[in-house]
């Protein structure tokens, strides 16, 4: 490869990519003072020894973590199934039937339970899930420009926060308040409710009911941040008037894994589809017209609306999205219900002994979590039960919380109570009923569709599985070749800690006595990846790239203000930059100013000049992604970093191309003072189909102090810090033993070297295929970075073939397609990763100079440019089987166009989709029984 | 499916299937003795406090068991793969070309490190395998009827056992003698040598040679019980002359599991090749033309020869062969010598260090095994040694071995040395070959195949396991109705603990200090199934059927010896049972009568009791299945105990069906005086492929003084047993978590309703398919047990249409076919087993119905019997996308028969398989770079 781009050394090319002005002196080794590489054994046994420290007990702590149990059939072949936990972004939604059609599942079952017409797939986590419902009512309520949200004194601690954090940097007012109490006077645009409350505590139907007609009445609407499984038992919120529903799915089989990752959800009613923030799965139709599902509403999306998005988010949660509306289709709503029963009969044989012994109950009403009272001695019981290896809640010195799950015991029943001082006075049986208000038990049916109905063994929910498995492509099937997402393969020995219960059962807010080992982890992580990028401090905590630009815009806004510089609000962003940049500036307050390109596809330093000049005296920041997003190690870089600094900006350095830079420079050094990572790209977590993420933000010394924190863990961030950006003290930090293992496999020198390749691949790559198709933009030498643009633009003029053409052409000759038409339109951008081998980087070239070859016989005219083996792609078996042939090429030109694809076959199970008509006609939830009956 | 049938409850089902005379009382819960069922969580919880009961330490005791790091995608995506593990037996290689393809990669790596012509895949474990060698050269040596065998002192303690107790039967005498001193005198059939030594030592390529030949000169055959990793740096034994090589595949990636399951091996010279026993993969061509595997050259085996077998093995270790042949791929021969010359390097630091320190080593010459001269010491530096949490052995007071692995350390080497009071005195450099005999170097290529340089990332690996296992039909697609083999899908649950450190890496010959929980678990086990069987004793070390029906024999025979009747050597077998039973009897050395059958397929009692009059004296046992292979509950059962019993003979029932049986009848209480099991059958240890299994005997008490036992593990059995039967103490004990797990989950009335269950599936199925397919036997009230046997006869003299073409046509709707003309020819047989839920049952006889319709078609005269569905299925997506089309049926027929298939289609991968040609044009390796250039 290196011979083929006239280079001798993968040293060579690098220096040769790389900008003198900012390159690190790499020729003699890696310069980064991390741990040399271990082999995986060694790596397997210190990260063993690691989580030998950390200590499991039964999680009684509630506070929206609980106890579940993950089902074996989705442990296995779900989270730690390369099928699901390597794929993409349904972006290309032909090779993803498979997880939409889960995903569909998983909105079904957010809506059912919730009660509301449509909900997404999915959000982050509890806490922005509510700080999102707050912005979709501010938006959403017009007329009260000064109106405040209050939020209900018992919803989540951690909630609060993070609403407070968000609400700050958009000027939004919050009042917590005791709602019990009515709502407080002036003006109001939203309410927000925990049902049932943190402390556990229901109240009655019609008190639910009055808050939201009396918050409808003052024109506000109202949110209710829910529990999914004790919705099996108590009435929907959408039934008693919540507007919007939001909530965790964390219980529904997903590990604990000491905060995240867990899939948020948001439910909205009829009318407010337009304005769900995140991604929605709906059903279309394909070119057979058979349905078929893809995302709907793109349009509503960062990356499309970019200043002018309501929300930033990106990256969510699939994987676990899918893993709870597995759990769900697999348990269906007998099941559900009856592990909510036994959830709830646990809770209430604990009430029943500590009444029995005497002591007060704060709440007569609970689903799953009691509230004690025992004036002065909350610490003693907590240290009691923690002798029998049980954690529950202390709230103050006379209050203790205890939360049942699913795996709460009889034997856990009995020793909670022996923390007391009490004992069981009923069996182990499950009663239900008595102790609810009882106007508040459900009546309304919910999961009637068949999907959760008709995979109720083992046997038949791995089949179920694999099936939906098989209809995907993911890293397992071949190159995913996705410019800017950094697709690559991580090891399973990277994987395999994640599932060990020493890592996946402890709670968030369990004692730091608990998880000395998570905390070693996080420290050397965090160091680790400051000494890689150059910066001071890391906070792990953002769980998304998203999350990641916020905490570091938040930062540099709070540094200006304690500098006495509030003013300081001018976000200057580059023309090419990913829509979520734009977004996250508006999320922090900032105004969007945008600084224009030149023709070399490089941000213009003249216009930059002027920007600004025009702003200087509230010039707060530039977010800058380098290497560019055009793929490219731009020149001025360091010239950039010093005209903003100079007019006393600060310079936020997107790291998502970070896998392109890691070892060869530090944005840190050059002149950035911020920067995200996504550790779901350069640090080899896998994407999940669409998340979880990681994306941690990383700060020069002087921003450290304005660092995420959290309000119930201490460790997790600077007591000056701006609150948390994610609902769990470290994010999702049950996935954060793969970057450990992965920089503690590759070492130093690993990683340089997987960066070197990185670029020599993507060159390898640019210099076989720019033959057929001109590389738009290159930079020193006629290098590119990790990844290249392929411009189809001149094509597309002179045959008609699309870039989408092209990418669903790819489909047949088994691949996933590049990313389409950013961020240039009519563009692919491709980037291989270093994880490609030659074999595999050839089999995609030649299938794009296959295709080329095609794209010329359409401009032969020998095919007709509305019917080519281009435009008809990707073609499925049915097509195949049909006994008419009527198309101007064979039926092997069709699905075989090579020998390679011949011996490894991936089968579409569905044919183009019309994305257009399922916008038109939105569904959004799985039809039921009799809906499909009625068809 | 009951009202289908008519009866009103499973219990009223049972009760009509199940002879009075043998039924016991289930109407009001299970008469079974076992704990009652627990959660999948709490089943978890429990066997994780076992595994905790075991310590993990580094194992360095060898003796054919050595340290090895399973890569993670392969313990992942094969071990862990229900697609992987819940393959049956190859038997239909059309939908088995990924595994065969792996199992032909296996041949490949045994026979080129063997240096010897032919390999096969596989056996069950290297003692075993050598007694196989043992009687494989006692039958090539023809003129010396009286010759002895000599094993070499040097051989591993537990083969030299297994010989014996094999040799023992068969009356073949067993020489251990000091190689180095020559060939003893007299006559020698034989000779075992092992490669390295067991003490570790290795002698000059001169000394190894001229034992060959003094061997040969002699008319004798010579072994090599050789290393495979040795092999990699030492010159195959097929080079200095060995006939045949054997051993275990162990240290290619397979868990120590405390002593199995690993595959054994067998490599022979040319000529040697239809004297293999054991099976063989071969390459033959499909209807296309194109190369294809397939098992071959089965008329060599067992189930074929019946008494004129020389081998009972059956069920071998595919899944382990399979694990040992991907992780040779993914090394390849660079990766394997390199492991190889670190174990050396690893192993030559210790010498170096203890020759430093003035301490004696007994031989110069090693691979990776020392033994170390401390007179007096050696319990005092084990003992050091296991604080540092290292397992040496020891050898007598004076000797301790220590045997290094690829997972020894440099920080091994230090804590091994501390432990003599020595310390490193070399550093971690891997040096080779000054140690090594100078003329023993591997001079000879190995794994030149193009197959073992393509797979070197991990996630090149991680693909072609997909695809191979894409091509694969397993549980994980659909039923797999096969009749006598009880394929039924085995809980997540109960497979999550093999591969837990604690159960997979304790080393057999550990302290019992070190393996509490396996204890506990095996004594649970052995109790629970005596208590289910009613037996009295149960011994687990028989790892396969096969070898609990050779120990179970042994058991009679050793019996009637001590009782002074070892002139009683006649066992009965019906004419209809699996030809396993007789080649067990042979090799128990007894002589088989055969019982016949009656017009219903029954045992016809008159002919048993002629043949008990003409063998009165001599009589031995009887050998049934119950219920019978005719798939019936025969009511004569207690009648025919009764007459062997009353004849002085002894009652074997075999277990294979037990899963008809379990909590409605126990055959220890019904007349058995033996049985064996198949936990791999009704335990829900999954098939593999073809292995492992678990064959455990169990016994009424006056046979429990000759169950098998070990020679180095007290607790593994009577010290008056027979000898070992494996080489392993506890057998397969790694995958013994699993059937503990299954009975702990059940309970005594999940086993019950499992079995009803069952028989209510064949029942319906045979109730829906008998009106297409005659069902060929039922029993009481019309009823089968928990399977049937669809008679073909009719039909293919009719139509031509053969039970072949059904069974093929069967891929083409998405199943793997029943059992083909077992046990009668020209018949389907089918057991639905209790985990198939109806929806599938139903897709199945869906499928059978349409196939009797496609079957009208072929007799109505509408397709030819040379031309359609039926006889060219399988079909082929290459076969369907043909541009010609000239066959009477259309494309969606051949492919798309019904609209289930559509919904998830499984593509055979090749067309039918021509089996005689690959007999005629035999290969079984694959084929090298050039050989395949020259094609």
């Amino acid at each position: 490869m290196l011979a083929a781009l006239g280079y001798d050394s993968l040293t060579a090319l690098a220096t040769a990519a790389v900008p003198d002005s900012i390159r690190l002196p790499f020729e003699d080794g890696a310069p980064l003072a991390v741990p040399p590489a271990l082999s995986e054994d060694e790596v397997l046994a210190e990260i063993r020894a690691l989580s030998s420290r950390n200590t499991v007990r039964q999680q009684m702590i509630g506070l929206g973590y609980y106890e579940t149990a993950t089902p074996g059939v989705i442990l296995r072949k779900v989270l730690e199934n390369p099928g699901w936990y390597t794929a993409y972004t349904p972006y290309q939604p032909e090779i993803s039937q498979g997880r939409l059609e889960v995903l569909l599942a998983f909105q079904t079952v957010v809506s059912d339970l919730m009660g509301l017409a449509i909900a997404n797939a999915s959000l982050l986590d509890e806490g922005t899930a509510v700080a999102e419902a707050v912005t979709l009512m501010r938006r959403s309520v017009r007329g009260m420009p000064d109106a405040r949200v209050v939020l209900d004194a018992d919803c989540l601690p951690q909630t609060v926060e993070v609403v407070r954090t968000r609400c700050e940097a958009l000027g939004i007012d919050v009042e917590v308040a005791d709602l019990t109490a009515g709502i407080p006077d002036g003006e109001v645009f939203g309410v927000v409710v925990q049902y049932p409350g943190a402390s556990g505590r229901l109240r009655s139907r019609a008190d639910y009911a009055a808050l939201a007609d009396a918050a409808h009445e003052r024109g506000a609407m109202i949110t209710a941040a829910a529990d999914l499984l004790a919705c099996t038992l108590i009435e929907a919120p959408g039934s008693w008037g919540a507007d919007i529903a939001v909530g965790s799915a964390q219980r529904f089989g997903v590990p604990l894994g000491f905060g995240g990752p867990h899939a948020g959800f948001v439910a909205v009613r009829a009318g407010l589809e337009r304005a769900l923030p995140g991604r929605l799965v709906g059903l279309s139709v394909d070119s057979a017209g058979r349905p078929a599902y893809r995302l709907a509403l793109q349009t509503r999306e960062q990356h499309i609306r970019r200043e002018k998005a309501t929300s930033n988010i990106c990256t969510a949660q699939v994987l676990l999205a899918v893993i709870a509306a597995l759990y769900a289709i697999y348990h269906g709503p007998e099941g559900l219900t009856a592990i909510a029963r036994q959830v709830h009969g646990r809770a209430k044989a604990i009430a029943d002994g500590l009444r029995h012994a005497g002591i007060r109950l704060v709440h007569d009403h609970f689903f799953d979590t009691l509230l004690v009272s025992v004036p002065g001695r909350a610490s003693t019981v907590v240290a009691n039960a923690r002798r029998a290896d049980i954690n529950l809640g202390q709230d103050g010195p006379d209050r203790v919380r205890i939360a049942c799950g699913e795996t709460t015991t009889f034997a856990h029943v009995a020793a909670v109570l022996a923390a007391f001082g009490a004992v069981p006075v009923t069996g182990d049986d499950v009663t239900v009923g008595d102790l609810y208000p009882e106007d508040l038990g459900r009546t309304t049916p919910f999961l009637t569709a068949s999907v959760f109905h008709e995979h109720r063994s083992e046997t038949a929910m791995l089949r179920y599985v694999r099936k939906l498995a098989n209809k995907d492509y993911a890293l397992d099937r071949g190159m995913i070749p996705l410019g800017s997402c950094t697709m690559k393969l991580n090891a399973t020995t990277e994987m395999e800690p994640i599932t060990w219960p020493r890592f996946g059962a402890i709670h968030p807010f369990a004692p730091a006595e608990d998880w000395p080992g998570y905390l070693t982890l996080i420290r050397d992580l965090e160091y680790w990846l400051a000494e890689l990028t150059g910066y001071d401090r890391v906070s792990l905590q953002p769980n998304a790239g998203s999350q990641g630009e916020l905490a570091g815009l938040l930062a540099i806004r709070a540094f200006h203000k304690a500098n006495g510089h509030a003013e300081r609000d001018v976000c200057l962003i580059p023309a090419s930059a990913h829509g979520t940049n734009a977004a996250s500036a508006v999320m922090a307050g900032m105004r969007v100013v945008v600084v224009a390109a030149n023709d070399a596809g490089e941000v213009d330093l003249d216009d930059l000049r002027a920007k600004i000049d025009a702003h200087r005296e509230r010039l707060a920041a530039i977010m800058v992604t380098y290497p560019s997003t055009h793929g490219v190690f731009e020149d001025g870089i360091r010239e950039l970093c010093d005209l903003v600094h100079s007019a006393g900006g600060q310079v936020y350095i997107d790291g998502a191309n970070f896998n392109a830079l890691l070892g060869l420079a530090k944005p840190g050094e050059f002149g950035g003072d911020v920067s995200h990572l996504n550790l779901h790209k350069t640090f080899c977590i896998p994407h999940g189909g669409g998340g979880p993420g990681v994306g941690p933000v990383a700060v020069k010394a002087h921003l450290a102090p304005y660092l995420p924190n959290h309000p119930l863990v201490a460790e997790a961030g600077p007591a000056t810090g701006v609150g948390p950006i994610s609902a769990a003290p470290f994010g999702s930090a049950g996935i954060l033993p793969i970057p450990w293992a992965y920089i503690r496999l590759m070492g130093p020198d690993g990683l340089l070297r997987a960066t070197q390749v990185a670029i020599l691949a993507a060159n390898y790559v640019a210099a076989r295929l720019g033959k057929h198709f001109p590389v738009l933009y290159t930079g020193r030498n006629g290098l590119v970075a990790h990844e290249c643009i392929l411009d189809l633009r001149p094509i597309t003029k002179a045959t008609g073939v699309t870039v989408d053409d092209v990418a669903k052409r790819l489909i047949d000759y088994g691949f996933h397609a590049p990313t389409v038409s950013f961020p240039v339109a009519g563009t692919l951008m491709v980037e291989p990763t270093e994880s490609e081998d030659l074999g595999e980087l050839d089999r995609f070239c030649d299938a794009m100079i296959a295709i080329a070859g095609e794209i010329d016989r359409v401009a032969a005219g020998e095919w007709p440019a509305d019917d080519n083996p281009l435009r008809n792609a990707p073609h499925t078996a049915d097509v195949l089987a049909a006994a008419e042939w009527t198309r101007p090429y064979s039926r092997e030109e069709a699905v075989f166009p090579n020998p390679a694809v011949r011996a490894d076959k991936y089968w579409p199970p569905v044919g183009r989709i019309d994305g257009a008509y399922g916008d038109r006609n939105l569904v959004c939830s799985c039809p039921s029984v009799e809906e499909l009956a009625a068809d």
